[in-house]
C-alpha cells in the first residue's frame, strides 16, 4: 500500500502536567520533519472539542522557536478538555462529525495525547473510519500524572508530579519537625484519584526512619480510622509529631471517598463529590480523636504541571514517546498507544518504546502493585523506590526571561477556515 | 569599656521560612569566627522555649559542612516555636528564668531570628539585663515571608517565597488556560495574615493582561461581595476563566475573616478561626454566585519553605543579615535589629543594611501602601512590580544527594549539660 498522504491533527486531553507538551513537540517537530507525508499539522483547540466545533490551528505557522518551547512548558499548549465519548452506538453522530471534519481538511492522521479516556476516543474514532472506509490512522501517546495507564512501565508526566510531590513533602517535613511544639501534625494531600503512584512517590523524601512521611494513606488500601489513630499516636511517640500524606481518592472499607465520609466534609456547591476534601477529614481526624493541632497543604493544580522542577528524564520520555508515535504512523502502524519501556543495563535504568492496543490502555487501570505497598499499608517498600527514583533523575532546562521567571511557550493558534457547517 | 566576652545563644522563631538558616549560618559563622570574643556558640532549641527549658546544644561541636550547608536549606534547623512572652510586669518569671539560664552559661549574646515578637522579646530580655546590671547584648534578625516588619525595605524570606507563589501562579494559570472548558475558576490561596505581600507577588506571574492571575484579593481590601462577583464575571467575559489568588487573611468589610463569615466554613475541631479556609468560602461564593465550577490550590506550609525554587538575592541578603548582627555585636550594639536598606545606583539594584531599635520593630507592622495597589483594588501597580522583582532574582544553589533530591543540613542538636535546676 502506498503511503497514506494527508494531514495530521494533534490533540491534548484531560489534566494538564508538566510534560504533556513536551509529547505534543515530539509529534509536531517529527511530523514538520516529514512534510511529503505529512500535508499539514494541525492542532485539535481544547482536545476532542476543537475538532467536534471544528476549531482547528495550523501548527506549521507558529513560531519553530515556540514549537520547540513547548519542551520546557507545562500545562496543555493546544488546549484541553474533559469531553468523554461514549460508545459507538451511544455517541455515534459525534464520532460521524469528528470523521466529517477530518474528510473535510484530509485528515489522515490523529496523534493523541491522554489518558485512557483519550485512547478509547481513539480506538473508536480508528474503527468507525476502517467500518465506512476512510483511510486514516490513529495513534496514542500516554500522559497521566495518575501513572496509571496499563501497558506501559510509567507515563509521561508521573515523574515530574513525583519529584514535584517528594521535594514539597521534604521541605514541608522539615517545617513541621521545626514548629512541632505548635503546629504537630501536618497532612500534606497529592493528586490520584483511584491509584496511589503520587502518594508513594513523596516517599523517596524519607532518607531516614525519622523523615517525613510519617504514613502515606493510599487509595489502595482501605483507610481504617481505630488503626489510623493507633498510627498516628506511635508517631506522636517516636517522634513527637506527625507529617501524613494523604492521596485524594483514599477511601473507607465500604468504599466511601474519606472526604465524603461522616458527611461533615464539604461537598461542592453543586453537591459534588469534591476530591481534594480528603485532607480535610484526616485532620479533623486528627484534631478531634488524638487532640494536637493539625494543618493541612492542597497544592491542587499546582503539583502537575510544576515544571520549574520537572524530571529531565520524563521531560525528555514525553518527547520520545511523541516522536515515536510519529515514526509508528509513517511506517503504518495503527490503532497502537506508545508505551514506555523500562531496560535495565547492568544495574543502569534505561528507557525505550513499545506498542500497545488502544483497547487494552482504554480498559485496564494499574494500581500500585501489593509488592510496593509495605506490610503496614502505610509505606513504601524498597521496590518501589527502585521503581520510582530513576523517573525522577535531572533536571528539566527553563528558559527564563529578563524578570527572573521561566519564559513558557505562548502559541497564536489562530483558527484554519472552517470547510463544514457548524456543529451542535 | 573593654570588649564584652561569653557565649553567644541563637534562636529561631516563628514560621519556617526557606531562608531563615541562612541567617543562622550568617550569625554562626561569624561568631565563629570570632572565638576570641565568644568563647561558645549555642543554639537554643525551639526558640527561646529551649532557653527556658536549658535545652542548648554547641553549635561549635556541629560539622563545620553541616553549618555551610544551613544557607542552602529551609525551615528552622535549631527548631522554632510560637512562644510569645507578654510583658515584663506579666511573664517577668519568664524573663528572668532566661536570664538566669544565661548566666549560668555564660552567655553575653543572644540573637533572636524572628518577626516582630521576637524583636519583642529580645527588647524586653535586654530591658531587664540592663535593670539587673547584667552586661548582655541582645540583637534581632529580621525573618518573616509576610514581609510585614517595620523599619525594613524588605525581609529575608519574602524573596523566595514571592518567587514561589509567582511560579505556582503561573504554572497553575497555565492549567486552568488549558482546561477551561471543564474547571473555569482557580482559587490559589497564599498566606499572609494581615498583609497582602505575598499575594500581590503572584501578579509578577502576569506578562499578559489575560495572564493569570486575574483577580487578587488582598488583606488591604475589604472583601465585597458584590464587587467580586462582578469581578469574576467581567473576567468571564473578556477570558472565559478566571484564575483568583486569595490571600488567606482576607476581610469583609466588618472585619471578619472570609473563612468565617456565613459560618458555613470550615472551623477546626477546637473552634479555632482557621486561617487557610478563605480560599473554601471564594470557592462556595464562585460556584453559587457565578454558576461556574471553581478548585482551590492551597499549597500551605509547602510555599514558605520551598528552598528548590528559592531566590538566591533572598539567600544572600537573609545570610548578610545574620552576619551584619554579629558585627554590629562586636562593636557593642545591642537592642537593635539589622535591617535590608535598598539601595539605587542608577537604577540598579542593590542592598545594604542598617539598625533600628528593638522596640520599633516590635510594635509596628507594614501593610502593602496604597500605592503598590491598583485602582480597582484586585492587582498591583507598576511601582509594586519594580520594588517586588528584584527580590526574586537568582537561582540559590543546591546540594544534590545521590538520589537525585536536594541534601538540607541536619545537625546533631546535642545539649549541653544543664546547669540549673529545671523550669516550670
Amino acid at each position: 500500500m502506498p503511503t497514506l498522504k494527508g494531514k495530521a491533527v494533534v490533540a491534548q486531553s484531560g489534566g494538564p502536567t508538566a510534560v504533556i507538551n513536551s509529547s505534543a513537540a515530539g509529534v509536531i517537530q517529527t511530523c514538520l520533519a516529514n512534510r511529503d507525508v505529512f500535508t499539514g499539522v494541525y492542532g485539535s483547540l481544547n482536545g476532542i472539542l476543537g475538532t467536534l466545533k471544528e476549531e482547528l490551528f495550523d501548527l506549521s505557522a507558529e513560531a519553530p522557536a515556540e514549537i520547540d518551547r513547548l519542551r520546557r512548558s507545562p500545562a496543555s499548549a493546544l488546549g484541553s478538555c474533559r469531553h468523554k465519548l461514549k460508545d459507538l452506538d451511544a455517541d455515534r453522530a459525534d464520532y460521524e462529525r469528528i470523521l466529517e471534519v477530518f474528510k473535510a481538511h484530509d485528515v489522515r492522521y490523529f496523534f493523541y495525547i491522554g489518558g485512557n479516556d483519550s485512547m478509547d476516543t481513539a480506538a473508536k474514532l480508528g474503527q468507525l473510519a476502517r467500518e465506512t472506509d476512510y483511510r486514516m490512522i490513529a495513534l496514542g501517546v500516554p500522559k497521566t500524572i495518575d501513572n496509571d495507564l496499563a501497558c506501559t512501565d510509567h507515563c509521561p508526566g508521573y515523574g515530574s508530579v513525583a519529584k514535584y510531590s517528594a521535594i514539597s513533602v521534604m521541605e514541608a517535613g522539615r517545617d513541621t519537625d521545626a514548629l512541632y511544639t505548635h503546629d504537630t501534625c501536618t497532612v500534606h494531600e497529592v493528586m490520584g484519584r483511584n491509584a496511589g503512584w503520587i502518594a508513594a512517590s513523596t516517599a523517596l523524601a524519607s532518607r531516614r526512619e525519622q523523615d517525613a512521611p510519617h504514613i502515606i494513606l493510599l487509595p489502595e488500601v482501605p483507610f481504617v480510622i481505630e488503626k489510623f489513630v493507633d498510627d498516628v499516636r506511635r508517631c506522636m511517640t517516636d517522634y513527637k509529631r506527625c507529617f501524613i500524606t494523604c492521596g485524594e481518592g483514599v477511601r473507607t472499607p465500604d468504599g466511601q471517598y474519606l472526604a465524603d465520609a461522616g458527611g461533615q466534609f464539604v461537598k461542592d456547591s453543586f453537591g459534588h463529590t469534591q476530591l481534594g476534601g480528603a485532607a480535610e477529614a484526616v485532620r479533623a481526624i486528627v484534631e478531634s480523636q488524638v487532640g494536637v493541632k493539625a494543618r493541612t497543604n492542597q497544592p491542587g493544580t499546582a503539583q502537575r504541571v510544576a515544571m520549574h522542577f520537572a524530571s529531565k528524564t520524563d521531560v525528555d520520555e514525553a518527547y520520545l514517546a511523541g516522536q515515536t508515535a510519529v515514526t509508528a504512523a509513517l511506517e503504518g502502524v495503527s490503532g497502537k498507544m506508545v508505551t514506555l519501556v523500562r531496560t535495565d543495563d547492568s544495574g543502569r535504568y534505561g528507557c525505550t518504546t513499545g506498542l500497545a492496543d488502544l483497547e487494552d490502555v482504554a480498559n485496564g487501570e494499574k494500581m500500585l502493585p501489593p509488592e510496593f505497598i509495605n506490610d503496614s499499608g502505610t509505606g513504601v517498600t524498597e521496590a518501589f523506590r527502585q521503581y520510582a527514583l530513576p523517573l525522577i533523575q535531572g533536571d528539566a532546562p527553563l528558559d527564563v526571561g529578563p524578570d527572573g521567571l521561566p519564559l513558557y511557550a505562548c502559541l497564536e493558534r489562530t483558527l484554519v477556515t472552517q470547510l463544514t457547517s457548524s456543529w451542535g
